[in-house]
């Protein structure tokens, strides 16, 4: 039998006393979290409270904040009663003052920063330091010891918790969701999770849906949703929902812990059952709803409105302790409403009364390892790329054809039988693994698959790893989950659909970004995007699937952080995959068609060209190397750069003494300047490659004023001239989409008819022939519904 | 009592003759919509099927198209039997093949292109353009006569449907879902949008979730899910759901013929009541599930696999007709299934019994005003601008400050006012309005709310017009909805938070981009953005807060949609947005603060600033007009002009002799190229604002590098220097947010000394006392908390 991670406790309920220290420790994190909020001095209340003593900007949130300081008491309580190991997503993000202050009652805040001691001086910088400049976040920030979900921006959180308890069958997640957040989409999407989650390989996920009632100005809508309609929406999602409520302490923090105590024996016995007499039907896990009031033990009104339980809670319910002496008054009160004295000794420590119900070490949910996952994570074995390689024995460039993304499945499926034990990487997509191309990996592993199965079925599996739901959102959440606890992944997607996530991708590079500079956060493995069904041939679906723009957005943001790499065959793909998978602490975006493409490279060739980034192809180009060439036609992308090497055969052809240098760009942020970005090249260097005065021809894959966005710096940029993607697109034929973006072979003989120097009148029938060539195209796809013949059957011929 | 949409039936359920003449259409659909994916001739089959009739690329997705045909079918006979005002939204958006065959069958196709006329030349055509080039997308694409909605990227039907119904009294949205589509989180989340229906002013959404099992290549989690679970999950989202199913066609017609009658009997009861009776409780709003096979009618079985039924029909189920004998018999004997002989003459006329149920005129689902809005668009009322900028009186600039959002509040409580019986203006927002500062809102409109309410809930109304939800996603899919059925509205979002609908505007925009160019499809009004609460002021917020590349994503968009307003002030935001309210088939960013901000322009400036959309500040630079300036400040957006101008006092004090001049920039766009953008400035206007070879600093709002992309090919562009936000931010001071991100008055007089020739030894001295202020800055906060005196003091002084 595996580990389980949640054993029967043998006490039952909490007792009468239990429930004493239980209610001390949750009134010493709200007194501490209080204290964040407003105080600069006179942590304990040692004198009266004067103005100076508080903060000059007030910036917080107290509504969330009681309800997470009780919860994480609870917490507490029955990871030591049980011995768990677990760790909590906190939803509300704005709940920063509750999550630090449990942290630093059990001590762990102080272990990771030392200067906050868990004592009078910690306590007073503790508050001073927090929503101040230079100081901590006012969110469950990365700062924060024990989090891995920073939960600004809401929605992710039931699906980070899932994420964190894949192939971690000893853990439990719990997840605290607010009933803002709830609202989301993604949220919304992330409750059929539990159809994916194996009791046997997984850990757990208890959700916590905290309904105190409003969001900022409103009421949130599951708070006022009938109790039949909201318990038949949670058991519609496969849920048994607990329901605790009231706004009685004692009576809470009693019904709270026989909640814990009977859904935390519920999940013991679904996960015994099924490591030790195998899966039957898909559990119904429990759930608890929670529901208190917004800003519970707060002042109860203010300047004669209602605060406490209403949205007014939201933030500070007294914004004006500084100049209105009431709210002073009002302020002292609420905090030695907590009665300090009995919680904190003269010397600022917690009483032992306090701390009773505190686990130890790594069981604190402040110390937990899986939240920091960089500390669990082990090198991901990936095999020698010389054995798929083998299959794309290129003898010469453009002699074969592979299809990129199938050749990189069998490395995949590989990656897969050799984590077949240690179970640490999974590959997520929106039901695109297969139209993505990836298909072999269904030789080593299945679909994660919970549901009814039927007998047409095919590769599903309860202990599966590949992971399918039409949610990017949820694909997302999961993956950054699973990497954040220490493992490693993939996100196989149609290119425009990336889109989707773009909100949550910038969360994610601002958590990597955050965490990079914090030394005792360990690295995680990147987040690698494999971007395929992509814009050149979304041909069939159309104008709707066809998008480059995820590009632009991830290289807007902190460059430490992103990559974009666009092999242009098949070898290009193993070598950046390789890299990508080995890379840590990174967002890498790898763009990669899945239809036939020419095979340009060595495996041998292709290392050497991606550790370069972007290099000159000798073989392609018709310079002798005496001299700089006439022009230069470069590319990045694999439809791009079959196009160059077309337009390179047309003008040996038509234009044979013009010397063309060829030039292929894999890692797009070579183009970048270094000062702006790790990758950046050199001024000397982009100049060797692309001259400082000759016109460069760049035929880009995406939008083609991203390429300017990078270059604008350099010093041939006046003569650089992209073509890319322009938004012109329908269904229509794979050469008709470059034709109408102007980034077919034709039009780039044109751009180099017109951009090189004295060749306008000399070349000007061979542009009258190039123009006629397009011209005929058109016609010739609405008569045959099919590119032209030469089109089709071209290939590349070495000079 | 208003106009009810959904009047009970006279007739009861369908008798046996009217089944007949259901199948029979259905028949005639489904006979369409194959011949559409495979025919290029012998469309009546009046010959043997041969290879040559085939299309060469078979391009189109078949499974879920005989539901789709199946539920046209069933809405046309429920809509001429009750005379109903109705559209349908198409959730399944490969279902193109279903929706064209149904219009082509109720006249609204050759209505609409009179070259494909319902007969068999026009049958003809029909087959041989779909999917082809030059011909029409394989979606529910624009093209698409009764369409609103596309569909191509999967979960905004529902919202959709109701942004159609709402102040549409008369009219029924019916939604037809597929089950891959509700697995995503717009989706999920859309279906709470019911606590948001006023049963007395708003139409009625009756969804039809369409299960027929699979996606692409694996099972769907709804159509999985056990019954007593699916119906939980339905109820829990507050509906009475009706379940249809089955594979035998008679058995279902009855079925769902009642199941509609059923529906649309319970909807015109509840729309009864409330309208007669007033509201009571929300009402619990019919829901039909309907399960029938995919690929229904379709190959059973293809090369030994099963088809029907499977994934495997998800796209053309017999992939190699061209090429395989036995793939080219299976398909005409699937064609020949449908009896085409019964249901079309040999002229290719449909026969009566197919158009028997089918409605007539604009009561056609193809024919639908509501489906091309702007056939019904009224302009919208704006007030004269002068009542609200008479508020703000700038005697000079920057006297006086304002809430820029709180003065709109004012200007759109107004417009709420003047459409109060109109009912065709809404605002949407994720529960910000409020926080955004537009408040002033409530004074004419409340919330829409139809769930539970408590005695200290405020400005919540049945009838109101303002919609908020925690979703962005349905925000979104609600407005679009409202505006493509021919309303007007306003998204108000935190800045960072936009992102979140990227995709959705994506297929917004794209959507447009295509509508623009068909004659028939009339403009609709703008969809527009107010982006506020941005990334300068989200200090309290923090990082996780702090995004201003919405615009980058917007900017990268179809030209002649997208538009980008930053204006500085009050009375330029109200001038930008009468703009806005008054244009359309634009989506329009605006971006403006909601903290104070002083006032730099009076009105008539304001707007002669804003139809210039760029322009030089005389009153603000040093320039003595004789000759060309020393120096540009260039500014985008509200806080970057402040720091622009306090540059300028800085460089006035330390630099008297430096011509420096000041030029704003409110519509981005008008920096790029006139080629590239409707508003793009000529070469000649561009240099004489921002001179050809004097170094231009320019500060603006977001990504600096988005000037540099729009910017670079004008002839001054190397002396351009863009300060902008680089990824830099937490929980600080409003100043320290533009410091870190060198955007500060300070370093932005560094930048002038640093690239102004000849200042750099000269203005040693000034440049280190500016470096100075910064540093002073660092330690301030850190000890204050807060912003320098002369930062928080700070005051335009004019010469």
């Amino acid at each position: 039998m595996r580990d389980t991670p949640v054993r029967a406790a043998d006490t039952g309920a909490p007792a009468e006393e239990a429930l004493r220290t239980l209610d001390a420790h949750w009134r010493a994190a709200n007194y501490l979290s209080v204290g964040q909020l407003y105080l600069m001095e006179n942590p304990l209340l040692t004198e009266p409270l004067r103005p100076e003593h508080i903060k000059p900007r007030l910036l917080g949130h107290w509504g969330t904040t009681p309800g997470l300081n009780l919860i994480h008491t609870h917490l507490n309580r029955v990871i030591k009663a049980r011995s768990l190991d677990a760790i909590c997503i906190w939803g509300p993000g704005h709940g920063g003052p509750a999550v630090v202050a449990n942290s630093w009652l059990d001590g762990s805040y102080s272990e990771t920063y030392p200067d906050v001691g868990r004592d009078a001086a910690g306590m007073a910088r503790l508050f001073r330091q927090f929503s101040f400049p230079g100081g901590v976040p006012s969110h469950v920030a990365p700062e924060v010891p024990g989090s891995l979900h920073e939960g600004g921006e809401l929605g992710y959180s039931l699906s980070h918790a899932y994420g964190a308890a894949f192939d971690n069958p000893g853990l439990l997640a719990a997840c605290v969701i607010g009933d803002g957040e709830a609202e989301t989409g993604p949220l919304a999407a992330s409750w059929h999770s539990n159809k994916f989650l194996d009791p046997v390989h997984d850990g757990a996920v208890l959700p916590i849906l905290h309904l105190n009632g409003y969001k900022i100005a409103n009421p949130a809508v599951f708070a006022r949703l009938p109790e039949d309609e909201l318990e038949a929406y949670l058991r519609g999602c496969g849920h048994e929902p607990v329901f605790v409520g009231g706004n009685d302490p004692m009576t809470v923090h009693r019904a709270l812990g026989e909640a814990l105590d009977s859904a935390l024996d519920r999940i013991a016995l679904i996960q015994h059952e099924a490591r030790t007499e195998g899966l039957r039907e898909r559990p119904v896990w429990p759930l608890i709803v929670l529901r208190t009031p917004k800003g519970w033990t707060g002042p109860a009104e203010v300047d004669g409105l209602p605060v406490e339980d209403t949205w007014r809670a939201h933030q500070v319910p007294l914004p004006a302790v500084r100049e209105n002496p009431e709210h002073l008054r009002q302020l002292e009160e609420w905090m030695r409403s907590y009665r300090p004295g009995e919680l904190f000794g003269t010397d600022g420590r917690p009483r032992p009364l306090v701390l009773a119900s505190v686990p130890e070490g790594e069981r604190r949910l402040g110390a937990n390892p899986h939240a920091n996952g960089g500390l669990l994570l082990r090198d991901l074995p990936v095999p020698p790329l010389e054995g798929f390689a083998a299959e794309v024995a290129v003898e010469r460039p453009g002699a074969t054809s592979h299809e990129p993304t199938r050749v990189l499945g069998s490395l995949l499926a590989q990656v897969m039988t050799d984590t077949a034990d240690r179970r640490d990487f999974r590959i997520v997509g929106a039901d695109e693994t297969e139209s993505n191309r990836l298909e072999e990996v269904y030789e080593s592993t299945g679909k994660a698959w919970q549901a009814r199965t039927l007998e047409v079925d095919e590769n599903l599996d309860q202990h599966g790893r590949v992971m399918e739901i039409l949610s990017e959102h949820t694909c997302q959440g999961w993956l950054e989950g699973y990497l954040l606890t220490g493992r490693h992944g993939l996100f196989s997607s149609y290119e425009a659909f990336a889109h989707i996530v773009d909100s949550m991708v910038n969360q994610h590079v601002k958590w990597l970004r955050v965490t990079r500079r914090l030394p005792w956060r360990r690295p995680v493995a990147s987040l690698n995007y494999l971007l395929t069904s992509h814009v050149w041939r979304q041909d069939h679906n159309g104008f709707s699937h066809q998008d480059p723009g995820f590009i632009d957005h991830i290289l807007n943001k902190a460059p430490e952080v992103v990559r974009v790499y666009l092999p242009p065959d098949t070898n290009t793909l193993l070598s950046v995959t390789e890299s990508v998978l080995g890379s840590r602490d990174h967002v890498n975006v790898v763009v990669a068609g899945k239809h036939a493409c020419f095979d340009w490279l060595t495996l041998e060739q292709a290392r050497e060209h991606c550790a370069r980034g972007a290099g000159i192809w000798d073989w392609a180009g018709t310079e002798d190397g005496t001299a700089e060439p006439d022009v230069v036609l470069a590319s990045a992308g694999d439809v791009p750069t079959q196009e160059v090497l077309a337009a390179v055969m047309l003008l040996r052809e038509h234009l044979p003494e013009l010397a063309v240098r060829v030039v292929n760009v894999v890692d797009l942020a070579r183009l970048l300047p270094r000062q702006e970005h790790p990758h950046g090249m050199s001024g000397a260097h982009y100049d060797a490659l692309f001259t400082t005065d000759k016109p460069v021809i760049f035929a880009y894959h995406g939008y083609p004023w991203l390429i300017h966005r990078l270059a604008y710096r350099r010093t041939g940029h006046s003569h650089l001239h992209v073509r890319g993607y322009k938004e012109f697109g329908a269904t229509t034929t794979p050469f008709d989409m470059v034709v109408r973006n102007d980034l077919d072979r034709y039009r780039l003989v044109m751009d180099v008819i017109d951009r090189t120097p004295g060749l306008a009148v000399r070349a000007a029938a061979v542009r009258q022939t190039m123009e006629d060539t397009r011209l005929r195209h058109h016609s010739w796809i609405r008569e045959h519904g099919n590119d032209l013949p030469e089109v089709l059957g071209w290939k590349w011929k070495p000079r």
